[in-house]
């Protein structure tokens, strides 16, 4: 497998003077711009093709690692599997079988070689959205978006205090490694009611993260995730609200935006969306009825299960 | 079509104390939290099917808006398209002729009905890659994924003030003006590279919004985008690169960190790309030959076309 970031040379510029110079034809002085050299660290992006039976049904451009996490996530957040018990196994390529001609270095790990039991097909629901929208108004499609979750969320009344999601922020960046070396990556975090870190996973792509986050706890048998927190950073889309629900996960907290599709769709599911948790300050967007305002907090739960990355999911693969 | 925003009732708690109160678990005084309701604005989200000759080709959620743009934009992205003159006409179904039974308020404006010239293919780019890539390691992908442009960006040797790229968020950031209500939207802007500002497309997706102006571009008769600076919000993946390297777009600017595999293929494809472009400072990753750090302002160029919304594009779609 690829590493989680990459190494290039780069160079840094620093504007001399103030932002309002740069409208001034005339300057008498020159500004005293430094330019310097410098290894930086990038975060690493590679294509990861997922394959069902020896068809290729997915090319994701991700992050390296968690891979099988991922594969496993995108086979249920995309409705492909149900259960753990669907899956036979999930096996990263690493290149050595491959008969091609290409050099080593890019062909590490960025295949996920996937069997499924007998009788699932490997029919992938992003192919079917797109050959099943109506013909003149998409409403057909919009309708197969709104897939309703396999778990009720409405019976799921976990009861979080506000001071526990405003913690959530601090607490995703403290463990996000990755990101403080290259400052680009987003990650998901699952957290107990009471603020507990279960799970982080970070990925170029916010979806990809979630996935991670899905598969790992469809491997080791948490889903649904009842009485669970679900942290993005940046923005909260449709597509994160849909995995969240599919998942069973009560409760969606992103730090920035959501869309008004991704609070419709919460809204509908029963979901809890809140957005721009920063400064101590939240916005309830759907279902505010999960957030306790007064720091009443909740006796403590024990967690589900160990941080991720160390995870022993129970199944073979 | 439906509007950008939307407008709904949400719940702001403001959480009272300071984060160190609320690990501990006994505190004296109940904190001073406060619970309000608002109507607020959240950037609108929803599903554009994009027809081609009457097959369903993609399905993209995006802030409803210069759909033509967009539509154009990925046509061309995606290299169905290579010319205006391939496109025949752009229709934004607006409903009124579908005989499905739907509420009309989602019906609206959601579907893209493209007519192409004689000849043209409907094949579209993501569904090839899809089923394109190496059966174990993914290189056969990875090299599909490299496009080369269409046009040469090693012969387009423009020289950029750093100071004028330092100026260019600010400007994006007055300009956007559905993120100042949302705070939801990412941006893409298109600059002369003396920081004229050409034109500024958002969208829920930075993909999208490049596609747009890649659009409105290719719709003006203004491609290739030679002299051209583009500048998105957040994050540059290895997908924005390649749509600035296919419009010709010698330099890219990013509000944050590149992706390893944007850095590569701005490598390969001959483009500077410049990331972390905030308080006056950024990192140029590839080709800085076009960047002069000291502030040696190039003589003003004709802005290339009127600012977005108002272009009249000479095609008759």
């Amino acid at each position: 497998m690829a590493g989680r970031t990459a190494r290039r040379r780069i160079t840094r510029i620093r504007v001399g003077g103030t932002a309002a110079d740069d409208t001034e034809t005339a300057s008498t002085e020159p500004a005293a711009t430094t330019v310097s050299e410098h290894a930086d660290l990038l975060a690493a992006e590679e294509p990861l093709g997922i394959r069902i039976g020896g068809e290729a049904v997915s090319l994701t451009m991700r992050t390296p690692g968690d891979d099988i996490d991922l594969t496993a996530g995108f086979l249920f957040s995309e409705g492909i599997v149900g259960s753990a018990a669907d899956i036979v196994s999930i096996r990263i390529c690493d290149g050595s079988q491959c008969g091609h001609d290409h050099e080593a270095d890019d062909a590490m790990g960025n295949i996920a070689d996937v069997t499924l039991r007998a009788g699932l097909t490997a029919g992938s629901r992003r192919n079917f959205l797109t050959s099943s929208a109506c013909g003149v108004c998409g409403k057909a499609s919009i309708a197969e978006l709104r897939v309703p979750g396999r778990f009720g969320l409405d019976e799921d009344q976990v009861q979080v205090p506000a001071g526990v999601l405003a913690g959530l922020p601090d607490a995703l960046r403290r463990a996000q490694r990755v990101f403080e070396r290259t400052g680009g990556l987003h990650a998901a975090g699952l957290f107990s009611a009471t603020g507990e870190l279960l799970a982080i996973r970070e990925d170029v792509g916010r979806h990809n993260a979630v996935d991670k986050i899905v598969g790992w706890a469809l491997r080791g048998g948490l889903l649904p995730l009842r009485g669970c927190l679900l942290l993005v950073s940046g923005r909260a889309s449709f597509e994160l609200v849909q995995k969240a629900v599919l998942a069973g996960v009560p409760v969606l907290a992103a730090v920035s935006a959501p869309s008004s599709l991704a609070a419709e769709l919460a809204d509908d599911a029963g979901l809890t969306l809140v957005g721009f948790v920063r400064d101590r300050s939240m916005n309830v967007y759907t279902c505010p009825g999960r957030v306790i305002p007064a720091r009443e907090v909740n006796s403590p739960r024990p967690g589900r299960a160990g941080l991720g990355g160390g995870a022993e999911p129970g199944q073979p693969w």
